[in-house]
């Protein structure tokens, strides 16, 4: 290893979960950050996060924990990211880059943009990363290595700001990608939202289906488990999502069920032939992407 | 390893592929099997088949195939079972027991049952293993280690073959279990046919969405591909299934369609209390079965 330079000598994560505290972890493990410091709603999950080395140190206090950051890292659900912005706001000192890891750009940058005074900068992104895991426990150094990150820079955004954000996410062995708001909020939709829609959706059906009395999902072979393992995410998390990406998830939910409405035609009238056309289009469009 | 008792002097695989050629395998790493011979429409995957040693011999001719064969296996598509083995039968000998791996059991029953003359045996049956590949390169004898398998009795079936078949199954490492044909549809249109039909559907609604000219699942990340992993399965098998498991599957995409739409009218609603409770209730479903 070279020696690195600090890119950040004063970092605060706010929500240091699995997003917030593996970027914590993986920026230290780069060699890049200076300090640390943690700040969330209640001591249990800091407490666990400073005992496994995540953060050096936290504040309950918003303000306290900003107190002289170079870089704020917004990882909470997305419809708090606006509101815990404005509690800090008034202890960033000038200067200071604030930047999140949401999973939904447009309506996170429209509530956060217009609350930004003059000298303040503001970087949407989101690592495409993640795990069905919650908390600072669920946090590891590599969850980054290798994944895209995408960063949705603004009309707003400092172009300064906006590259010391992409070297951070490089040194944590991300591929950074940008993109505007409304690409980002489309793409996820149809790549992330809507599976996940899907499999909650599946789950509750499987689920519901109790006409014997014993335990039909202990039938299921790996498929199913590996199909619905996104099913456990965090509520809060997917409630977040699907309110402020509703437009763009909704358009997908339909694209979805007109295939589904045509694939259940197709076997109400045992059109065999339009079956098997499905069938291989799905096929072929699945292997085209591995 | 002690001596095993041969179980089978001479098997016949109809269909050498993922299911008939993992069983065949498995039966000979097991010791429990004496000659194998394979039986399929044309050379190149009997030739595989032969090289990659899961057969000692094949017949191109079916009567000749299953001359002399104690059991018959027959693992090809769901709808080719009942005339594939109108195409055997002549050749069998008295007593033979003729045993399947067909994802649907009710309509292979009732199409094979009554071809059946005295003195030959049928055994319906069901592994749940599988991966998405498909021919004799894609069989490996451990498939069934540790997995399930379903047998599916009737009135007509002889308790000497259904023996016999249970300590096939036993011997190859599964794990086996007798249900009726009908809860036996019923459970895997849920737990397996609902889920393949949901990932089919969903790798359509995703593909389709070219607004933008690049390639979006680029940016799918490691949970959309495992997701939809067995969208790639075999087009034919799958049409098979869905013609053949009609009414079950119908049922339990209705069930679906409940659920995705009581999702859809809560994020149009913007009920926030709704849509955590119903991510919720779906991570402790899926929890429960972890
Ligand atoms: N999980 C993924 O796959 C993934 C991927 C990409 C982006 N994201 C985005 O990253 C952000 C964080 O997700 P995550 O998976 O890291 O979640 P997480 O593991 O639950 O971490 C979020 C942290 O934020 C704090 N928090 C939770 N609810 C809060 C609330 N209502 N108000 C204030 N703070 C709260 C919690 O810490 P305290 O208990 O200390 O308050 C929690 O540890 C979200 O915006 C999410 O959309 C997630
Ligand atoms: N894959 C799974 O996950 C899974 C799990 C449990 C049960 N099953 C059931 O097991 C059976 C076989 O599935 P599999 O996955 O083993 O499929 P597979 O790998 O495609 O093997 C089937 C074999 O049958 C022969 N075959 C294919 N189409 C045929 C046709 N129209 N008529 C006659 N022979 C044909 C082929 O051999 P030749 O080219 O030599 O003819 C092929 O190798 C199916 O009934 C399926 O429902 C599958």
């Amino acid at each position: 290893m070279t020696a690195k330079t600090v890119l950040i000598p004063r970092l605060t994560i706010i929500g240091v979960g699995l997003i917030g505290g593996s970027l914590a972890l993986a920026l230290k493990e780069a060699g890049v950050v200076g300090e640390v410091i943690g700040c969330g709603r209640g001591k249990p999950n800091l407490e666990k996060a400073l005992e496994l080395g995540i953060i050096d140190s936290y504040k309950r206090d918003p303000q306290e924990a900003v107190s002289g950051a170079d870089v704020v890292f917004l990882a909470t659900p997305v419809k708090t990211l606006a509101t815990v912005t404005q509690r800090f706001l008034p202890g960033l000192k000038p200067g200071a880059i604030i930047t999140d890891g949401g999973s939904v750009k447009g309506a996170v940058v429209r509530a956060i943009e217009p609350l930004l005074p003059d000298g303040i900068h503001f970087v949407p992104g989101h690592p495409i990363a993640g795990t069905e895991n919650s908390g600072a426990e669920a946090a590891f150094s590599t969850l980054y290595h290798g994944k895209r990150c995408i960063l949705t820079p603004t009309e707003n955004t400092a172009s300064n700001a906006l590259a010391l954000v992409r070297q951070m996410w490089s040194a944590v062995g991300s591929d950074v990608v940008q993109m505007s708001l409304e690409k980002h909020d489309k793409v996820l939709a149809a790549i992330s939202h809507l599976p996940h829609m899907v499999a909650y959706a599946l789950v509750n059906a499987v689920g519901s289906y109790d006409h014997y009395e014993e335990n039909i999902l202990e039938y299921s072979a790996g498929g199913f488990r590996d199909f619905t393992r996104i099913a456990s995410s965090d509520p809060t998390m997917w409630r977040d999502i699907a309110e402020t990406n509703r437009d763009a998830l909704l358009e997908m939910m339909e694209q979805f069920d007109v295939f589904f409405a045509e694939l259940k035609a197709d076997i109400v009238a045992g059109n065999s032939d339009k079956l098997f056309d499905f069938f291989q289009r799905s096929k072929q469009l699945r292997d085209a992407i591995l």
